[in-house]
């Protein structure tokens, strides 16, 4: 059987199979696709030049000479990408497309009803994703050293902060978690990476895992340090959380991050190729459940431990492999995030998250941070 | 006739219309759908509490409960987004969903499949994103404050840096482009935003609209720095370009600048309700037509102006209204970027973007920084 010609239109900026295919960065969706082994885009004048030069396509197409020969053979219609896909499917002589599952419904119907042939593949529509080649965990690792520059960024602010009638004081005023998150966000770019959406959380704020945290931070109280940078260079991820509290902690908050670790690293020891990603997830269960942790699920949210152990980390921030109470082999080559996680209104939340690559035997650390979170 | 049930199934983070459905960011992608004004959201427990306080969603409803009762409805599938929204068409009595034309293909199939009709929306779902209200246009401004911080930082550094054998010499080090970057992206943060994907290009790298530079920056070279930054609390984006050059302007760079700022006043005086984008576009082509600048095409790349005039911003940063050379009326409150630019490898690129706010009369301007370019 030939091999299926693969058809993609997404923004490469967003979309991470789009530019896993031609690794370069087109912020408005374009057309993609494959004939046998070869890779080809159509782009209009503003990306074309570019395109040709740093693209990884083997050929880059002239939007516009499409649209004019459109404009001849569909007189009667605005010639936009359905329109273009089809004089495609005639010039290579393509009978079916194999689009990914979020291919756009829209552009779908009007391809069906131009009579182009396509077919939703069943999974990812580049499996090969998942598994990272070397030069792959080294854009991880890198992406990891921007978290860690964020998050070291945090510990600094949070060490030069004075302590006043149980609030964080830095340079003079309230440390908020928006301070934080400025330090974090400088620390990132500086380090070459783009951190959206970090999480500086403190206390209550904390036990909501994706809340990003707003306000004052308090003495005392655990503060969950989330940092998922992408490295503005090649387009892969970091993805690290670090729990530190400010003054002294209680019993309970001690315990609560001990057995966040114990969790992380009975997880850790699980991971290996042709393990089920559930046994991971169910190493951490087993933990909290020794410890007394219970996970309930209330009308006004959930306490315990109520999200995955882990996900794949690469071109997007969340991809597979999922590591949770689904049945999934982890394979040879995946990396994988693991953050076991308690949240507890009152006591508050802690997350510790590292990020490795899934081999035969001990998996790959490619994230690097201490874990002294205590911070006098 | 009954209002239709919208389906939405993506990430808020990325996807404009889930944000401004429920006005919340969620970095994967749920479920959400309206039954008659009333807006629902289903979601994990990971977002479960945060949705309901922050979220616009009049209902939250837990994805766990759903995914329980799908096991037993559909004891030999897993259990996902289609089998969820199947159980939600049955539970509201909804006949058929109106979706996004970006809607997932796969999902799509899968709920055809399961007998849910679903039937993609012409044109966009929520047609009155295009018509800004007072507190989005006060959102954009913000966005465009952002991006004047960015551009200012610029700037500073620019006219801090001093010239040594053609190069600009920062803090004792060649300025690249990726330092004036950081300097921009650290501004944008300051002030609230995040700035993905900045262009801070000089010379004929200028020439390459969404090319965004790199290496050492020259003097006597024109730079362009187009900041996009998007207002980390709304969501909403600012979008502004300045050129400038540090050092001393030929006679061909300057009469370049001025014929885009000529062109750039030209569309802003035409801009109007009522008026047709492609006149707004054909009075930066006769500007630049007057002054003798020619646009080609070539198998290299093109020169000369070779995009559109405008772009519609909001919570995307490439929305409609689009202005350029097709046919497309402009409405009152819809929010536009102007952006005319020039580009002749050799002699280099200019653009000069801001935003407005089309009224019935003179646009209202959404963006403020000054037009001063040659840097002494």
């Amino acid at each position: 059987m030939a091999t299926p010609s693969l058809l993609l239109y997404a923004d490469s900026a967003v979309n991470a199979d789009q530019l896993y295919l031609g690794r370069a960065f087109v912020p408005d969706p374009f057309i993609s696709f494959t004939v046998g082994r070869k890779k080809y885009a159509v782009v209009n004048a503003l990306e074309f030049g570019r395109m040709k030069r740093e693209s990884e396509f083997d050929v880059v197409l002239p939007l516009e000479s499409f649209i004019e020969r459109g404009r001849k053979r569909f007189p009667d219609r605005k010639i936009a990408a359905a329109e273009v896909i089809s004089l495609i499917a005639r010039d290579y002589k393509i009978k079916s497309f194999v689009v990914p599952d979020d291919f756009p419904a829209g552009l779908a119907t009007r391809l069906t009803n131009l009579k182009v042939k396509i077919e939703v593949a069943e999974g990812a529509i580049f499996p090969q994703r998942e598994i990272k080649s070397d030069a792959e965990a080294e854009a991880l690792r890198e992406g990891n050293r921007c978290s860690a520059a964020g998050i070291g960024a945090a510990e600094r602010v949070l060490r030069a902060s004075k302590i006043k009638g149980g609030k964080l004081i830095f340079e003079g005023k309230p440390l908020t978690s928006e301070r934080l998150k400025l330090a974090i966000e400088v620390g990132c770019l500086e380090a070459g990476a783009v951190s959206l959406d970090t999480i500086a959380a403190g206390g209550d704020q904390a036990c909501d895992p994706h809340g990003r945290g707003t306000g004052p931070l308090r003495a005392n109280e655990l503060i969950i340090v989330d940092v998922f940078p992408r490295v503005v260079k090649t387009g892969y991820y970091g993805d690290m959380t670090r729990t530190f509290l400010k003054g002294r902690a209680s019993d309970a908050q001690r315990k609560l991050v001990a057995a966040v670790r114990e969790a992380q690293l009975a997880a850790l020891k699980k991971i290996k190729a042709g393990v089920d990603g559930h046994d991971v997830h169910q190493q951490v269960l087993d933990t909290f459940a020794r410890h007394g942790y219970e996970t309930k699920h209330t009308d006004q949210g959930s306490v315990g431990f109520f999200h995955g152990t882990g996900h794949g980390l690469g071109l997007a921030v969340h991809e597979p492999p999922r590591v949770n109470a689904t049945h999934y082999r982890l394979k040879r080559g995946s990396v994988v995030t693991v953050e076991p996680g308690l949240y507890y209104p009152g006591l508050g939340g802690c997350r510790i998250e590292d990020v490795v690559q899934v081999t035969d035997s001990t998996p790959k650390l490619l994230s690097k941070f201490h874990y002294d979170w205590e911070l006098k």
